[in-house]
């Protein structure tokens, strides 16, 4: 498979491309970083992502800004932040991708723990996170050419366990390269409209 | 109990003025109607209604705008309407509404049945149903003072079968006098947390 990985090169898609890259040729993209370079809250820079790189089997996204900040004060502007980055970017990549991924190719969208497990400072997280799932499974029923998109939700990563730890007390860390697990179940295997949940 | 009632002149509105209206007083409020009008996608204005209404037990909401249309031709703007109206607007209400509700005053929002039940056309409704959510559970976490927060999420209303029923065939339709109970539900009872559907 020709597989489009966006985020790479952070902590999760480093492993996700190790993990597919034994079996599939894996282009890189990122904000600054990889292959080529994309602007995902930008679907004119999505569209001109998918250009540049021509059909691909799969997109996996790795990439994703919120805000963390307590409720009481909390802004519009910044619940914003993760509207725009972390869902409607990820949204943006289907919306180009619909037209131009191979028949019976898959999006795989990263989403997260908070969507229904809360810490403080996290409401903006638990939105974002929620809202992916739900559109998930939503578009997964109306995407055509039996093209497929599922979820990745994983809790802190082992690897972050030194900077989130203290807000992420009794949460049990994954490695990231577990993550890449549900990322390759999503790519190579068969479902659409599933939220896998790596705890 | 004086319970603000956002969206009264709806069918959802109507039924939940009539059921808590037995016991409670209810400040009416809306885009044009009602008590009082505002603005729920200016944070600006949820404040100045609170400011004209003064502190409050309760604020039930049953009022929220989104697009519906194929994925196929979806934009990000369509999304942007559901993000920033009835996502935000009902966000906006607990922003301003946690520093004046009275304490253990409770906040009562409404997503929807395609959260996680998703028809053609609805991406949309799924991702912002999923969003309000994901926020409620969270924001029920670190709300101060007592104040909790649940949503209701309503299946298709019989009473707007003729008009929408060609796009839920086969879900069993609720009265909107069964939705209201769960508002009472939220508003007079004690949980916080949790999304209440009625199907």
């Amino acid at each position: 498979m020709d597989i489009l990985l966006i985020g790479a090169n952070g902590t999760i898609g480093k492993a996700v491309a190790t993990e597919l890259g034994q079996r599939h040729r894996v282009i890189s993209a990122g904000g600054n970083s990889g292959d080529e370079h994309v602007d995902l809250t930008d679907l004119a820079s999505v569209e001109a992502l998918f250009a540049r790189v021509g059909p691909v089997d799969a997109v996996a996204i790795a990439a994703g800004n919120l805000h963390f900040g307590p409720l009481a004060e909390f802004t519009p502007e910044q619940y914003a932040i993760g509207l725009n980055d972390k869902l409607m970017g990820q949204v943006n990549v289907v919306l180009a991708g619909q037209k131009v991924l191979r028949d019976g190719g898959s999006f795989t969208l990263i989403s997260g723990v908070l969507s229904d497990d809360p810490i403080t400072y996290g409401s903006s997280a638990s939105m974002v996170n929620a809202a992916l799932e739900g559109f998930a499974r939503s578009a997964a029923i109306e995407l055509p050419r039996g093209l497929r998109i599922n979820v990745v939700s994983p809790t802190v990563l082992t690897e972050s366990l030194e900077g989130y730890g203290p807000y992420f007390r009794g949460f049990e860390s994954v490695p990231a390269a577990r993550v890449a697990l549900a990322y390759s179940k999503s790519v190579e295997g068969a479902q659409t409209g599933q939220v896998y949940r790596v705890l």
